[in-house]
């Protein structure tokens, strides 16, 4: 084990994180989970599915439509302020999806639940912002009944695939990873999923993995997302931590931004993002 | 345009290279596709599909299982030699695939079809060894008729994903990608894709850009790939071409192999590759 176990959320919550996170659904970040989510749904008509690190809840209330009937989902977050926004998140969905969804103050280290009290344990964009990766996957294995699933998604900071190519976005991509290892995380969380998940207690052969995507490209993408990343640098935590730790200036942020504003604008403008996807079936 | 529009193969068809595009199918390298195969097919009982530069044509037979009863599916490559190699793959799969499919002998830059001979027009990693791709894509939308498809797939050879980080993976990959390029070839085709079709004449609102991957991770894959690139560094054109031009000599290839064999035996080993994606719906 390697660093803090202390968690903290380092990028926060303002508006210019929590916007893009809202965008996310069960279909878009954690298509990997949803065949496994269908089958184990019929072999276990009461399925208990926890997501650890819910955040604005928006997948957590995505998932809740691929469950069975009497299934439900708790989704774990270490902010009560994020957590009152998934609640209300949840309850806009209608009942169907608000009454089999709900959410508890949690640390995904010390998860308050017994060993094997959930068939399906996610968490998307999470094991990133900890020091102690392998450690909260070996806590999120401890509460998954044999049989059921660890699923995780962490995307690779170091692989934006960009055009056109300008330098402004490339030194941004650096900026990002940057300041995520700063605050104690890990920038290539898509590529070691899968040596995490082995030091946690996996055998190889109960592993799947693969590799999923986040393309940004139609006009209506790249003014959600361009304008998401100009936000941030504007008003957001990685400004002011990049600017603290003295590896951007404010000229350079100007820079950034600038390139943003033409990204948006070009009509032949692609942003994939590569995210690492782990199923791990519990024996 | 830019460079030269005679149409060669610079990779070659040596077993170190085609070892690989034999492990190529329908599900695996042309998901992004089938819907659209399955679409049209409702619509068109006897859909004609056009797969350029098919190669082995492994994907060509594949994709015929997607096709309605009276459908076909016509491959072209600029070798007769791998077209011979087409035909007895395709053969092989049956009465019912070996019906419908055909290959003849073509350029990408003058298809010998009239225009809107086909209602599917698709090429998986051909574009990235042209020096015009645009031409080639114009070409291919000339055969598209319409309300047809015209689909394209293409790596993008700066965006690997490899775990464990070894220099030798890495500097393969810089050479790989320098060789390409030195062929004539594009090594950002994923990124690049959209702005090609644009320059052939789409409109952005005609177009869907995504991103698939493949990944290499479980025991069996990654002999299969590892296998396959450290045959291409032992035997293939690659190799020939990286010494002639002085980007790499022979210990550097022997440091490659030997980090290839590192990243097989590693049982945290995973390998992402990024493809670029795209549907253009003809008017």
């Amino acid at each position: 084990m390697t660093g803090s176990k202390e968690q903290v959320y380092a990028p926060g919550h303002h508006p210019s994180q929590t916007k893009h996170h809202e965008w996310r659904t069960a279909e878009n970040s954690a298509a990997h989970l949803i065949p496994h989510l269908q089958r184990l749904g019929r072999e276990r008509p009461h399925l208990r599915v926890l997501d650890v690190g819910a955040g604005s809840g928006t997948i957590t209330a995505s998932l809740a439509k691929y469950l069975p009937p009497d299934g439900t989902i708790l989704g774990t977050d270490i902010s009560d302020d994020i957590l009152a926004r998934a609640r209300e998140h949840a309850a806009a969905q209608g009942p169907d999806v608000a009454r089999r969804v709900a959410f508890q103050r949690a640390s995904v280290y010390e998860l308050p639940f017994p060993d094997g009290a959930f068939d399906v344990v996610h968490a998307h964009q999470v094991l990133c912002h900890l020091a102690s990766p392998a450690d909260a996957v070996r806590e999120m294995a401890r509460v998954c009944a044999p049989g059921g699933v660890v699923a995780l998604r962490e995307a690779d900071l170091r692989m934006w695939c960009a055009w056109p190519a300008l330098d402004g976005l490339e030194r941004f991509q650096r900026l990002m990873a940057d300041v995520l290892v700063a605050n104690g995380g890990q920038a290539e969380g898509g590529r070691r999923l899968l040596s995490w998940v082995l030091e946690a207690g996996a055998e190889r052969g109960d592993v799947e993995v693969g590799f999923g995507t986040w393309c940004y490209s139609a006009p209506e993408d790249r003014r959600a997302w361009g304008g998401s990343m100009i936000n941030r640098l504007r008003t957001g935590q990685m400004r002011d931590k990049g600017i603290e730790l003295g590896i951007v200036t404010e000229e350079g942020i100007e820079e950034m931004i600038k390139a943003w504003e033409e990204w948006i604008g070009a009509d032949d403008a692609t942003l994939g993002i590569v995210n690492g996807e782990v199923i791990w079936k519990k024996k």
